[in-house]
C-alpha cells in the first residue's frame, strides 16, 4: 500500500492505511466483541456500516455500551459544516447515526456549523453558509431521525453554544490549538476560537457523548478528552468511519471541491447516472476479452467500493458480485449499470423525503421535544411571560 | 512631569501625561469649539466632566455632533467588566454617559462582559463573574438611565452577540490581535476571540456609535475602526476620559486590586469616611504651622482631585477651595472632612437608588422597549408562538 497519506480535519490525501491510522491517532480498533455486544444489546442485526467495518475504530465505545447496559445511558452528537450541497459521502455516516438512535433510543444533537464554514472559507459570506445550513438540514432530516429526540441547531442561531464554549475556551491555550489545528499568524481569531464551539455539544447532557464521524475529525475530540473531566464532564466517546471515495479513485475522499468525483444528494438522477458512467473508476482490464480471461480487480474498484459501503446491503450478493468480477464473468459496464440503478433509486427516494422534510424543519430545530428543552434553557425567564 | 507612564487596556501605571497620550494614541483633543457646540445642541449647561476636561480626547465626536444636527442621530455604547464590586472610579463615566443620553435623547447599550472577566482572570469562576454581573448592574441602574432607551446585556446571556461577532472575527487575524493586546502562546483561545465580542455592539444600530470610556480602552476601538467600514458600518466614535486616581496617589488609577485605595459603591459610609481619613494623600505640608505659612499644593492632592472630578459641581466653590488651600487658609484636615461629607452623602443616595434598582433589573435587561427590541431579534420566530 502507498505509504504517502495524510489525514487532518482539513485534508485527506492519498490511499489511507486505516490500520496505521489507528496507531497514529492512538484510537482502538472496533473489535468483533464490541460489535457482538452491540447486536446483543440492541437485539438487532448489525447494519452494513458495522458488519463491513466502515466504522473501524473507536474511543471508549466499550464504556458507552457499559453505560447503556447499566441504565446510565448516553447521547449522540454529530454535525455538518454547511459550505455547499451534501453528497453521498456526507450522508452515509448519518444513516449509521440513525441506526444508533433508533436501536438505542437515545437523544441526538446535530450541530450545523455555519459559523465555522464562514470563518474558514475565505470566499463564502455568512449569508451563504446560513443558506447552505437550511439546504443541508433538509438532507439530514430526510435520513429519518426521531423529531422529538433530535435537536438540529445552527451555531449562528442557537448562540447559547457560545456561553457553553466559554469554559472550554479557558482550557485551551493558543499553543495547544496551533499544535492540533495548524494555526498561523494569518489565522482569523474566529478560527482560533472555533474548536471550543465544536467541543461544546459534548456537554449537552451529563451523560457520555458518542460521536459517529469520519476519523479526520478525531483531533477535535482528542482535545475535548484532555479537558472534559476537569470541567466535570465525561471524555467524549467516538466511533470513526473510513472515507467514502470519490468516483475517480480510491484515494482521499469524495470532495465537493471536485464536483465530477461526487454524487450530490440533489443531483438529477439522470445526470448522476451519466456522471457515474463517465467518471467511475473500475478495477477492469484494458479490453473485455482480457477481463473475461483474467478477471477484474474489485479491490481497486470504486464501483465495488460503493456497493460495499452503501449500495449492496446483502452480504451474500456482495460476495457473489465480488467473485463474478474476479472470475471475469461480470464486466464493468454491467456492474456500473447496476450501481447506477441503485444510486438513482436512492436519489429518487431521498429527494422525495427531502421535499417532505421542508415541513419538518421547524420541529427539528425549534419545537420538537428535545429542541424545545434546549431552547428553553437559552431564553431568560422574563422573556417567556 | 514623570516621563514613565504606561497605558494599555490591562494596565495603567505612573503619572499619566494626557497630552502625550493624545499624540501617542493618535486621538484628537476635545476642543472648546466641540464643547460649545455640545452645549448649543443640547441647550444645556455642560456638566463638570466636560467643563473640567475629565473627558479630554475623542475620535470623530465632531461627526457625532454633525449626525445629530442633521437628524441622522447616533447611539451610545459603554460597558463594564464584572470582576468585583464597583468603586467610584468605575461609576463616574456612567454619570457622563447618563448626561449624554438624557440631553441627546439617544439609545444606550451597556455590555456586561462576564465572559471576558472569567476568561482573563485565572481565579474567577464563570459563576463568580455572573454574580458580579448582577451586582454591578444594580450600581449602573442606580445612575438613572432611561429604562426604555437603555439595554443592559450580559454576554453569557445575550449570546446573539456571538453571531454578531463572527463577521468581525473574520476580519482580525492572530498577528493583529497579538500586536494590539499582547497575546502569547499561553493566552487562552477565548481571550484571543474576545476583541470581536467587545467590538460587536458598535454595530447594534446603523448609526454612528459613540463610546464614552477611559482612554485605556481605546485600542479596542482603534481595531474596530480598521474594519468597520468594510463590514458596512461606521467607524465608532469615542470620547476618552482620564483616570480617577486612588486615595493614595495621583499616579495610575483607582484599582480594585488595592482595596485601601478605592471607595466602593457598597462601602458602609462610616467605613468609607475612615478610609479617606486614613489613606487620602493630600498636598499638605509637614506641619499645620508650615502649611499656614506656605500654603498647600492642590495640584498634588488626591482630595482636591476628587472634588474636581466629581464632588464639587460648583466651579466657583472649587476655585475658592483651590485658593484657600494655596493661601494656607484651608488645612488638610478640614478639607478631608468636607470631602468625607460629600462622599458619604453620595454613597447614601447611591445605595438607596441601588436598592430600588433591584426591581428595575428585569426592565433594563429584558422587558424595556430597547431590551425587548434586541431580544426579539435573537429569538427565532417559531419559538414566539
Amino acid at each position: 500500500m502507498d505509504d504517502e497519506f495524510k489525514v487532518t480535519p482539513w485534508d485527506v490525501e492519498g490511499m489511507v492505511d486505516y490500520a496505521k491510522l489507528i496507531e497514529e491517532f492512538g484510537t482502538s480498533p472496533l473489535t468483533d466483541e464490541l460489535l457482538e455486544k452491540t447486536a446483543r444489546l440492541t437485539k438487532s442485526e448489525l447494519p452494513i456500516f458495522f458488519r463491513r467495518r466502515f466504522f473501524f475504530s473507536h474511543r471508549d465505545y466499550d464504556k458507552v455500551l457499559a453505560d447503556y447496559e447499566s441504565g446510565r445511558g448516553f447521547f449522540l452528537y454529530t454535525g455538518r459544516g454547511p459550505s455547499g450541497p451534501m453528497h453521498i459521502g456526507h450522508i452515509i455516516p448519518f444513516f449509521a447515526t440513525k441506526w444508533l438512535q433508533e436501536k438505542f433510543g437515545v437523544n441526538l444533537y446535530v450541530q450545523i456549523t455555519d459559523d465555522e464554514k464562514f470563518l474558514f472559507k475565505e470566499k463564502l459570506t455568512f449569508d451563504d453558509t446560513k443558506r447552505w445550513a437550511y439546504d443541508n438540514i433538509l438532507d439530514i432530516i430526510a435520513v429519518g431521525f426521531d423529531p422529538d429526540k433530535t435537536f438540529i441547531f445552527q451555531d449562528s442561531e442557537f448562540t447559547k453554544i457560545y456561553e457553553m464554549a466559554i469554559p472550554i475556551a479557558k482550557k485551551i491555550n493558543y499553543s495547544m490549538a496551533r499544535a492540533v489545528f495548524g494555526f498561523t499568524d494569518q489565522s482569523k481569531i474566529g478560527m482560533i476560537f472555533y474548536p471550543a464551539i465544536q467541543a461544546a455539544p459534548t456537554f449537552f447532557e451529563k451523560k457520555r457523548c458518542l460521536i459517529p464521524a469520519a476519523i479526520d475529525q478525531d483531533p477535535y475530540w482528542r482535545l475535548q478528552r484532555d479537558f472534559a473531566e476537569s470541567l466535570g464532564y465525561y471524555k467524549t466517546a467516538a466511533i470513526h468511519s473510513k472515507f467514502v471515495p470519490g468516483l475517480m479513485g480510491l484515494e482521499g475522499k469524495m470532495s465537493a471541491s471536485k464536483p465530477e468525483t461526487a454524487i450530490y444528494l440533489t443531483d438529477d438522477p439522470e445526470e448522476a447516472g451519466k456522471k457515474i458512467w463517465k467518471y467511475a473508476l473500475t478495477g477492469g482490464r484494458a479490453t473485455a476479452k482480457e477481463q473475461r480471461e483474467k478477471g477484474g480487480n474489485p479491490e481497486k474498484c470504486v464501483v465495488f467500493k460503493w456497493f460495499e459501503i452503501f449500495f449492496e446491503p446483502d452480504d451474500k450478493k456482495l460476495m457473489e458480485r465480488y467473485h463474478a468480477c474476479k472470475s471475469g464473468e461480470l464486466l464493468c459496464g454491467q456492474c456500473k449499470r447496476e450501481l447506477i440503478e441503485r444510486v438513482q433509486a436512492f436519489l429518487k427516494e431521498h429527494q422525495k423525503k427531502r421535499k417532505e422534510a421542508e415541513k419538518k424543519v421547524e420541529k427539528f430545530k425549534y419545537t420538537g421535544e428535545l429542541a424545545r428543552e434546549q431552547w428553553d434553557k437559552s431564553i431568560p425567564e422574563p422573556l417567556k411571560k
